[in-house]
C-alpha cells in the first residue's frame, strides 16, 4: 500500500479522498492555487504545497508543477479527482514514466473512452447497444447531411471531446443544421483544442442513467448498482439519486451486464462510471464512459456500504477486489443534492464570496461532504459546487422526507445558493412521483415565465 | 399518527426527535427553560414554549408547564428523551389522565424497571440470572451483614432508585461496610428522594454490554443486537460500541433472548434496554433496565439501519412492528463518542461557554448528532454532553480508523471539550485490541499519577 498519496485537485472531493486516506493510514499531500491557501483540502491534509497562481491552468492543470510537488513530496501516487488532469491520459502516461501510480485508470482506457465518438465505435463493436449516429468524427458537411438525412430529426450534435455540457448542439430542423455544427466545432476547438465533432440520434426526454462499474488489474470487473442523473441543468447534474425511480432488478441487471461488457472491452481497470440514455421503452444506449471517480459517487456507496475512494486506492495498490458481483447487495435509497454558491434567481449566475455563517444538517443517514468552513472565503475561480449533501433511507419516500429536513437545515449565510430551489426540487409532485426527465428543469423554468 | 409531538427535552436528544418528527411529517414543539431560548432545539422545532426559568425542577422538571405546554400547543403526544421525566411513572399516568399519548412505555413498566430492586425481583422470578444479593431493599444493618457474609465481599451498594451513578458504593473490606451503607442511604435520599438501598455482590471488572429492545403494544418484543458502554468514567459512559468487541453470535442470540425474556416479564412496550454485567467467563447478569431511549442508541441504529426514535414514536400510535427478529440483521461496527464540554485535565469539570468555532466532522458513515452551533453558549445548568460523534464501519478496525479521523476534523473553540481524551481512548493500543473493562478509564489514570 503506498505510504503518501498527493491529491491534484481541489474544494470537497480533495476532502473526500484526504478523509479517505487517512482513514486507511495513508499521509495525504494538497496542492493548491495561490487562490486556496485558505481552503479546507489545504488545512487537511498533512502536507500542502502550492503549485501556481489562481486560473487553472497554471495550477490544477498545472502537470508539470504537480509532477514535482509529488516527486517533491515523496508521494508513491496521485489521486486527480474528478474534472482537472482526471481523464487526462497524457498526465496519466507521465505519472507512470515519473513512476508515480495514477489513481485511475489505464491510459490507454482514457484514451479509448475519453474520446467520445472512439468510445462509441469501440461500443459498436462490442454489441453496446448506442444511439445511431455518425461512426466516428463527421469528416464534412456533405457527411453530416447524409447521416442525419438516415436517421431523421431531432439530432444531437457532440464535441468529441466533449465533458461538462460543453459543445453540444440539438438540431431539429434541417435549416438548422449546418449553422449548429460550425458553432458546435468552433466552441469545441476552444474549449478542448479539439474541433472533432459526431452526431447521433436525439432522444427526446429521456433519462440519464449510469451504472458505476469497479474493476482491478486482474481483468475482475463489477457494477455497483445504478444512479439517476436526469435532474440537469444546462447538461450539469444538479440532484442524483439511487437506484433510478424507474429501476427495476432485471432492468438493472440487464445494464450492468453490458456496463461490465462495455468496461471489459476496454480491459477497463479501476473506478468508471458507463452513461445511458434511458428511454420510455426501457430501452438504453450507450452514451459515454467517465473514467474517473463522479461527483455522485456518494450516492452508490450508501446503497452498496463500498467505500468507492478507498477501493480506488486499493485497486491502484494492485490489490485484487475482494468481493464479486453476487456479493454486491444494493439496499435503501440516497438522494444526493449539490449545493452550489450560485444565485438561482439570476440564471444561476456563480456567487463567490465569504461564508459568514455555516449550520450544517446532521443526523441519522445524513451525509454531508464539504469544502466549506465558517469564515471560508469561496474563490471566483472554480466550480460553483462547495458541498455536496446526501441522505439515506430505507426506500425513496424516507429518502425523500429525509432531504426534505436536511436542506431545511442547512445555513450557508454570507453567499447564495441553490439550497432553496433544491429544496424546491424535492418538494416538486413530479419529482416525489419520479415522473422527470433530463429536460425537466429547463421545462420547470419555462413554465415559470 | 400524531399530527404534533411535544417534545419534553432539551439539548442533542431534543434535536434528534424533531428531525425524527419532521421527516415523518410531524409537527413539533419544543419546551425550554430561560436558559436555553437560543438552543438549537429552540430554534428548530416548529414552535416553541417557555416552561419556567433555568433550574431543571423549575423546568424541564416541571410536569404541570409540561402538560399544560402540550394542552395549549395542541400536541397528541410527549417524547421525553432520556434523563428529565423520561422514567418518571408519575408523569407518564398524568400524560395519560390528561389525553395525551407518552411516547415510552406503560406506567406499570416504568414502576416495576425503575425500581432496581423491584426490577431485580421480577427478574428472579422469570429466571434471568441477577448479581447474588439482597431480595429487594435491605431492611438494617444487620439484614446487610448477613447477606454479605453469605455472597461475600467486593459487594455493591445501590440506591434502588438510583441512576446516573448516583447513591453507589463498592465495599471491599468489612469494617467500610457500615460506613458506605449509612453514606449511600443519605446520598440516596438527597438525590431521589428515597433512601431504600440494595446491595449485590460485586462483579470485579466486567463488561459492560446491554441489548437493546423494541415491544409494540400488542406483545411482539424484538432484540436489535448488543452495545458494550465498558467505556465509563465514574459509571457514566464515555464511548461505546455495537457489536461489543467480545460478542460472538451464539453469546449475543443467549443475551437477547434474555433480554426478551425480561422484557415480557413486564410486559414491556415501546423502547427500552437491559443492561448486563458480562464477566470473564462470559456469563452475565441483569443489572438493571432503563425504560426509556439511551444516548448511545444511534450505534444500534448503525448496525440494524432501524430508525428506533421513528420506532418509538410508531409504537406509541399503536402501530404495530413490521418486522420480526428474524428480519433484525447485524452489519459492520459502530462507535459513538460523547463530545461534552468539560475538561479533562481539571478533573473533567463543566465548561460551559460560548462556543466561538466549530468544525463538524463530515463524509462517509460519520454522523453527528448535535446540540451546537457557532455562536452557540452553553449553559452551566445542564448536563455538560453536547454532541455524539457515531461513525460506521464495515468492521471494527474500519470503525476505529473512522472514529481516528473523525475526532482529528473536529474543531470546537471557546470551551474546553473531551475531543484528546476521546482521541486518546481511541488510539489506546489495549482499547484497539478490545481489551477494556468498566475500570480502564479509572485505571488509565492511576497510572498516570
Amino acid at each position: 500500500m503506498f505510504n503518501k498519496i498527493l491529491i491534484a485537485n481541489r474544494g470537497e472531493i480533495a476532502v473526500r479522498i484526504i478523509r479517505a486516506c487517512r482513514e486507511m493510514g495513508i499521509e495525504t499531500v494538497a496542492v493548491y492555487s495561490e487562490a486556496d491557501k485558505e481552503a479546507l483540502h489545504t488545512q487537511m491534509a498533512d502536507e500542502a504545497i502550492c503549485i501556481g497562481p489562481a486560473a487553472s491552468k497554471d495550477s490544477y492543470l498545472n502537470i508539470k508543477n504537480i509532477i514535482s510537488a509529488t516527486v517533491l513530496s515523496g508521494a508513491g501516487a496521485i489521486h486527480p479527482g474528478f474534472g482537472f488532469l482526471s481523464e487526462n491520459s497524457k498526465f496519466a502516461s507521465m505519472c507512470k514514466e515519473c513512476n508515480i501510480t495514477f489513481i485511475g485508470p489505464s491510459p490507454e482506457c482514457i484514451d479509448n473512452m475519453g474520446n467520445k465518438s472512439n468510445a462509441r465505435d469501440i461500443m459498436k463493436k462490442a454489441n453496446v447497444p448506442v444511439v445511431p449516429g455518425s461512426d466516428g468524427a463527421i469528416k464534412n458537411e456533405d457527411e453530416l447531411l447524409e447521416i442525419v438525412e438516415k436517421i431523421g430529426y431531432p439530432v444531437m450534435i457532440k464535441a468529441s471531446a466533449g465533458g461538462g455540457g460543453k459543445g453540444i448542439r440539438i438540431v431539429y430542423e434541417k435549416n438548422e443544421l449546418l449553422k449548429s455544427y460550425q458553432n458546435a466545432k468552433a466552441e469545441a476547438k476552444a474549449s478542448f483544442d479539439d474541433e472533432s465533432i459526431y452526431v447521433e440520434k436525439f432522444i427526446q426526454n429521456p433519462r440519464h442513467v449510469e451504472i458505476q462499474i469497479l474493476g482491478d488489474n486482474y481483468g475482475n470487473i463489477v457494477y455497483l448498482g445504478d444512479r439517476d442523473c436526469s435532474m440537469q441543468r444546462r447538461n450539469q447534474k444538479v440532484l442524483e439519486e439511487a437506484p433510478s425511480p424507474v429501476m427495476t432488478d432485471s432492468l438493472r441487471q440487464k445494464m450492468g451486464d453490458t456496463a461490465v461488457k462495455a468496461a471489459k472491452a476496454v480491459s477497463y481497470n479501476n473506478a468508471g462510471t458507463i452513461e445511458f440514455l434511458l428511454d420510455k421503452n426501457n430501452d438504453f444506449y450507450f452514451m459515454e464512459m467517465n473514467t474517473r471517480i463522479q461527483v455522485e459517487h456518494p450516492i452508490t456507496e450508501m446503497i452498496t456500504g463500498i467505500d468507492l475512494i478507498k477501493e480506488q486506492i486499493k485497486i491502484a495498490a494492485g490489490e485484487k477486489l475482494d468481493f464479486s458481483q453476487e456479493d454486491v447487495r444494493i439496499h435503501g435509497h440516497a438522494i444526493e443534492c449539490r449545493i452550489n454558491a450560485e444565485d438561482p434567481e439570476r440564471n444561476f449566475m456563480p456567487c463567490p464570496g465569504k461564508v459568514t455563517d455555516l449550520y450544517v444538517p446532521g443526523g441519522f443517514n445524513v451525509r454531508v461532504d464539504s469544502a466549506v468552513y465558517s469564515g471560508y472565503i469561496i474563490p471566483p475561480y472554480y466550480d460553483s459546487m462547495i458541498a455536496k449533501l446526501v441522505v439515506y433511507g430505507k426506500d425513496r419516500d424516507e429518502a425523500i422526507c429525509k432531504m426534505r429536513r436536511a436542506l431545511g437545515e442547512f445555513i450557508i449565510e454570507g453567499v447564495k445558493t441553490n439550497i432553496d430551489f433544491q429544496f424546491q426540487l424535492i418538494n416538486n409532485k413530479n419529482f416525489i412521483d419520479g415522473d422527470y426527465n433530463t429536460r425537466f428543469i429547463e421545462n420547470m423554468f419555462k413554465v415559470d415565465k
